[in-house]
């Protein structure tokens, strides 16, 4: 991939306070939802949620995942294909609470039903005016 | 669903001029694509692409998807679960057609790369504030 692609692919996610994140449910549909793009290091990227909800159970059974970052004013969009790990672990717990995430979780950092997705992304899209590239996610790095 | 989310959940979809698109891959992977929301017509949802496109082909192999409008200012989120038909009939494809359309497809309405993907939505979520109710598609009728 070419510097200025990945220069652009990665201000896409840089800049979005959205991510799109789709599941596979048990029976077999994709479900999609939005969650606040909280943090991105390399091919990992979090969010924080409820460990009870429904997407949570989703993706302890199915790891699958797929995220997808856009620019919808310039009709840029980035897809990752990876997978979800379901963190509960006070590291990873620390690493992304706010402290106005207590609006969230009246327990704070150690509120049982507070966890965090780590995504793993293996490969992606980015799609850009009329044209779209695949590309390895190691390629961000 | 009381009147007042019902109509809530119609404003949501009506307002958003873009649709996040979720199909399943050949290796099981959900995707997710942004498209633009071109009409709908109760539990009838329309987006027109390419029919030779990688999303296409997934939805002609498997035809589970999921629909994804959203007012981020709000923070409301409408899921639709359902299927896909890949429409290449004269019919659908006039029905979405605009002059514009000419850009993205040169040969015009008649174009064979020119497709309507018609959704039919079985169940949704509606996602408002920190609440979110399941919902059966015919309520929105």
């Amino acid at each position: 991939m070419v510097k200025s692609k990945k220069e652009e692919i990665k201000a896409v996610i840089a800049n979005a306070s959205n991510v799109y994140v789709a599941s596979v449910d048990e029976n077999g549909y994709p479900n999609i939802k939005a969650m606040f793009a909280r943090m991105q290091e390399g091919i990992y990227h979090y969010m924080s949620t409820n460990l009870s909800n429904k997407r949570t159970q989703q993706f302890i059974k199915n790891n699958k995942c797929s995220l997808y970052y856009c620019d919808e004013r310039s009709y840029k969009g980035v897809m990752l294909l990876g997978w979800i790990e379901v963190c509960t672990d006070q590291t990873t717990k620390s690493l992304l609470w706010r402290d106005s995430d207590i609006i969230y979780y009246s327990k704070g950092v150690d509120d049982p039903d507070y966890c965090v997705y780590r995504f793993v992304a293996e490969k992606g899209n980015y799609y850009y005016g009329l044209q779209n590239i695949d590309f390895d996610a190691s390629e961000l790095e």
